[in-house]
């Protein structure tokens, strides 16, 4: 069995993580941050007792790079001083394109501003977004994401990002061809209906949608309901990896009968 | 005659100001200004040598106080310190809304974390914009105007601002109503193509494009090209208050003949 499981976001899986490394099951984490480059994100997931590497992890800075190589594009960055190291061997000088990402505090107006003045002064402006997210929560509260300042960049410059992060396509597939699994063989899970669900719907891929991190009851158009949206909110609470050995709550997570045959019953 | 000939911005057009307040025609300030009240807005015009009142100046924020008042909302102000006053009457505690206008440097990350917030918190978000500007021009450069973070927080919050500024409907015919004139007999000038062009437009106005402060080149789509797209750049080389008395210039700028009769022929 070549089932994949596509973890997001600090949910404690931790235990669940360590069941899945110890079966046949392939597992990757797809995610959108861009507050600090891969190997920063890979310690702190380590730190948190995580057994992962570099390798097992695709995010959109890497993808954005390879993007501007190919095309010849110079960007100006518009991201979190974290993320910067991931674009060191891209050439920066007299830019010919912005890529924005989540730069948190460095989304002041002055920034923008000289984002926007790049853009608006290009003949084919090109923004590269890493990501379209709309918010993300912290402990001290919900933030805005990347997506937001994106959309204004948009308007302001009457044109259309270019998303290389969640939920593209391109960045779904790119995951798959890295384990060497089809669509209908893996699963998303995620707590963003647009970025994780939607985006692993659009590529053929199942999802769940667990009631942790951004979590909100209310639908979000274009997206179909994820299978299990009323009865994964015990991954939030342990249960799931208290439990993994009793048939009932992993029938309510994975659905493994009616969707994926036996081999998601850890 | 009552045609109404209605300026924006600060194009150097006190002489032709002049001669029109000295003429039978009404004239009438329409300005998205949401970073001063309008006694400061006035007050600049008078130490430019324009003679000018509040009464003759129609802006936002009065607008939406109005609108604030009708509804019984109570505003988180995301606004100019400036434009603050504006709002002195109006009961701001336990906001239920947002009114978003060009908050310039007060648009830092933790302000749009802060009005997202209160936002995405309501059962029933509402956004009311002071206009949906994309930029415009200052001394130093151009500037993301409140277009821009107004479409931030709509996609955000997956809702829809509701615009009491410019180029909203409502806006021009509050501005032709006070002056008792009909939208046939009214021209609008600006350098605006979306906000001052195609709002007078969509309001049944005639609209002029002066190829001042943010003007460029490049059409924005959904609006019908001003008639004298072309040639009106001599309003801001002071070509057009030298030379008002020439037949020839008075009929590259109004083209009087063909849209307004011989009325502006001034």
């Amino acid at each position: 069995c070549a089932q994949l499981l596509i973890c997001v976001k600090l949910t404690p899986l931790l235990l669940l993580y360590n069941r899945i490394k110890a079966s046949s099951l392939k597992l990757r984490f797809c995610t959108n941050e861009t507050q600090a480059t891969r190997e920063k994100f890979v310690k702190k997931l380590q730190g948190l007792g995580f057994d992962i590497s570099v390798d097992e992890v695709t995010a959109p800075a890497p993808a954005a790079c390879r993007v501007l190589k190919e095309r010849n594009l110079r960007p100006h960055l518009l991201v979190h001083n974290d993320v910067v190291p991931e674009f060191a061997e891209i050439d920066k000088a007299n830019p010919n394109c912005v890529v924005i990402g989540d730069a948190a505090d460095n989304f002041s107006y002055a920034n923008l501003n000289e984002a926007f003045r790049i853009l608006i002064g290009l003949e084919n402006p090109v923004l590269i977004s890493l990501g379209r997210g709309r918010y993300y929560k912290e402990t001290d509260g919900l933030k805005l994401d990347v997506g937001a300042y994106m959309k204004a960049l948009e308007y302001a410059c009457d044109i259309q990002a270019e998303v290389v992060g969640k939920p593209a396509k391109m960045f779904f597939e790119s995951a798959l061809a890295e384990l060497g699994v089809q669509p209908q063989q893996a699963i998303m899970i995620g707590d963003d209906i647009v970025n994780d669900v939607g985006g692993a719907q659009q590529c053929g891929m199942r999802a769940l949608q667990v009631r942790t991190g951004k979590y909100r009851s209310f639908p979000v158009g274009g997206t179909d309901l994820p299978s299990v949206y009323t009865s994964i909110c015990c991954l939030n609470k342990h249960l799931l990896v208290q439990q993994l050995g009793s048939n009932q709550v992993v029938d309510d997570i994975f659905i493994c009968k009616k969707h994926f045959g036996k081999t998601l019953c850890m």
